[in-house]
């Protein structure tokens, strides 16, 4: 398996395009993506676990049931949440990217990011997919800034892995948990892959993956309402169809991941106000429960991320948040380091503080990239939580005045 | 029942005083508080659920096994949490408070808060006990002021009650969920009534009360190693001892709960960096726990409290927080206002927005105190959570370098 160029258009048959349609005010920013398959794709999805839900996932849901799709239409600028009419446009644009692609509208995947609580007029949608349909290529990088909110950089990597002997490519592009001015956090994932699987292992394959990539992601603890992440399998790559499990599956599984948990780092990093990447890695838990619960709870703790903003060994915190997080922890055993480029420093062995120079610990502390790592001395749970710190940048967007 | 002046001495045979011992640097500050009964006094407290435990609050907790104490001893400054010699520190200073004040080890209350993991020197509060005793008088005030760390305002309320024919009184004081500079959040309260009350009834009536007082307090997610809620009764107002549930047994828990509630608004309000005290009021829940769990997820939400600090209606985020509550709701049915002293406005109804007047949501949410109103349309279960803004200086206070 290695890293290749491009995004969602990396894999064979996919094209894409991005465009400014109107949504946003502000028309240097390309606010509509659209992401089709040559053929047919198998197609999978796991939505966001929140009880108010887009109108976009629940069209895509329900045009998904059959585990097959052609096309991803995603907007910035507008969530179309909470709106009566929401569900009756998200199926109109359906219907209009049908329309132009010659598909079934059962076979478009529709996703909206943005305000929530503002009607989405879909006309400037329904204008601009002409343009747009016409204009797709190579253009994954396009696609991956439509999508973008507060996002500072668009997030698109490519993967080529090898499955029965054919070499298959895998790609995706994320918008991440940043807020658009001045709503909710949304994180969108698009995936596409020439590789051949059925739907159903598809699916199972994302649902095992989200448990340990984007299930393991917070900025800010708030769980949005238009959370999706979609997989398109076409199957141009001409391996024999995974239909079970096995080393073809297996092989499948480890390029998808290396995508995802490459966008988990990256929709972290690069949240709202971040200046720092944290990634807490939890050994030794008694289960991977466990361990994910202490991980999540760790990279959640707004004293914690705080802390890592003030380049601040603080440890205490990180134990407090152990403790708190509800997982069963024996605490006289819990170890505490911190690591980045610069080196690693213990600073609490078996619950208790230890030793350690201030002044090495804030150098390894300024880094970009901080990892926290924790031992629990009580099994082979293995968990990784992906998070950012708490800054005043971070206030700032999401404080400033909505109208 | 009304408010009368004073805090842990305003009931009859209780005295305090509060004095610099010398675990702080700052010589201004004080940091040792002491409160004592003249009599045995049935005592009840609530700890901390955290895995990880102060020393101070293992002790108290053996202590009032017996639900008998006379005396209250706090420092803040340093935790005594995660030390190899936690509890033998806070049973020396147990020791040396019952010396000076002749009474027994196992009758004191013990309590720190600050820094964790460092160790604490019980030599500074040793040698400033005899001159701390013999001060003691009507000086709850001092007692309020020595358990601070970053609150901006000591915290002290008393009421007056009638408890058959006769009137009691019911006082207390807490430190708030600031951080000190630059550990662990910690809310210790302690309160002190001459009711007379079985130590049994005591404990029920405190632990009643804080499921809807303390525990409905949020200033950031994050909850202490070290927090504890103390309650003294002396039986000096020489009413009948309440000892069953009954009309004496209600009123002495109205006037907890008047003080508790009091106490909660003034830590929430004076949360590190707040410039607002957040109330979040849910009615018509299926039942109440489903009420507390959707007031504490709106509460808690980071995007929610960063709104309120820019006096922005973003209901979105509220609706967002309800939904990923995990309390069961029926969106549908959601209503959201926000109300202050400059008037109420509707922002959501039936779960989707409605109309209404921009200016005038800012000007109600620029005040100091915003009400937070939901309305689940789905039972008769209310309660009522308590919180604060998210602000630059929270980042500021919470971020600075430790060292």
């Amino acid at each position: 398996m290695e890293q290749i160029n491009g995004g969602v258009c990396a894999a064979r048959g996919f094209r894409a395009n991005g465009v400014h349609c109107g949504i946003r005010k502000n028309k240097t920013k390309r606010d509509l993506a659209l992401i089709v398959s040559d053929v047919a794709a198998s197609a999978a999805a796991v939505y966001t676990k929140n009880l108010v839900i887009g109108a976009a996932n629940t069209v895509t849901r329900a045009h998904l049931k059959n585990g097959v799709a052609k096309a991803v239409i995603c907007n910035s600028g507008n969530a179309n949440t909470c709106n009566a009419d929401g569900i009756e446009v998200a199926e109109a644009t359906c219907h209009a990217v049908a329309q132009v692609l010659n598909i079934s509208s059962d076979d478009v995947v529709v996703a909206s990011t943005g305000v929530i609580g503002q009607r989405l007029d879909p006309t400037p949608i329904i204008n601009a997919l002409p343009d747009l349909a016409a204009g797709l290529g190579d253009k994954g990088d396009l696609a991956a800034e439509a999508i973008m909110t507060t996002d500072t950089q668009p997030k698109q990597i490519a993967y080529s892995f090898t499955v029965g002997g054919k070499e298959c490519r895998i790609g995706g592009i994320a918008k991440g948990s940043g807020m658009i001015h001045p709503n909710l956090a949304t994180m969108l994932v698009f995936i596409t892959t020439d590789c051949a699987i059925s739907s159903e292992m598809l699916q199972k394959a994302l649902s095992k993956d989200v448990e340990d990539s984007f299930n393991m992601v917070s900025v800010d603890g708030d769980t949005s309402t238009n959370d999706m992440v979609t997989v398109l399998a076409n199957g141009l790559a001409g391996n024999e169809e995974i239909t079970a499990c096995g080393a073809d599956f297996d092989a499948f599984c480890e390029a998808l991941n290396a995508v995802t948990v490459w966008l988990c780092r990256r929709i972290a990093g690069d949240g709202e106000g971040a200046t720092k990447l944290l990634e807490c890695i939890v050994t030794g838990a008694k289960d991977v429960p466990t361990a994910r619960t202490v991980a999540k709870s760790v990279i959640c703790s707004s004293l914690t991320k705080a802390a890592m903003f003030g380049a601040d060994a603080n440890w205490g915190r990180v134990l407090c948040a152990i403790g708190y997080s509800g997982a069963e922890v024996d605490v006289t055993k819990v170890d505490v380091a911190f690591r980045s480029p610069k080196g690693t420093v213990a600073v609490c062995k078996n619950g208790a503080g230890i030793d350690f120079s201030e002044e090495i610990a804030k150098q390894i502390l300024l880094e970009e990239e901080i990892e926290i790592l924790i031992s629990l001395g009580d099994g082979d749970g293995n968990a990784t939580a992906w998070g950012c710190d708490l800054t005043y940048e971070y206030v700032k967007i999401n404080g400033d005045y909505r109208t």
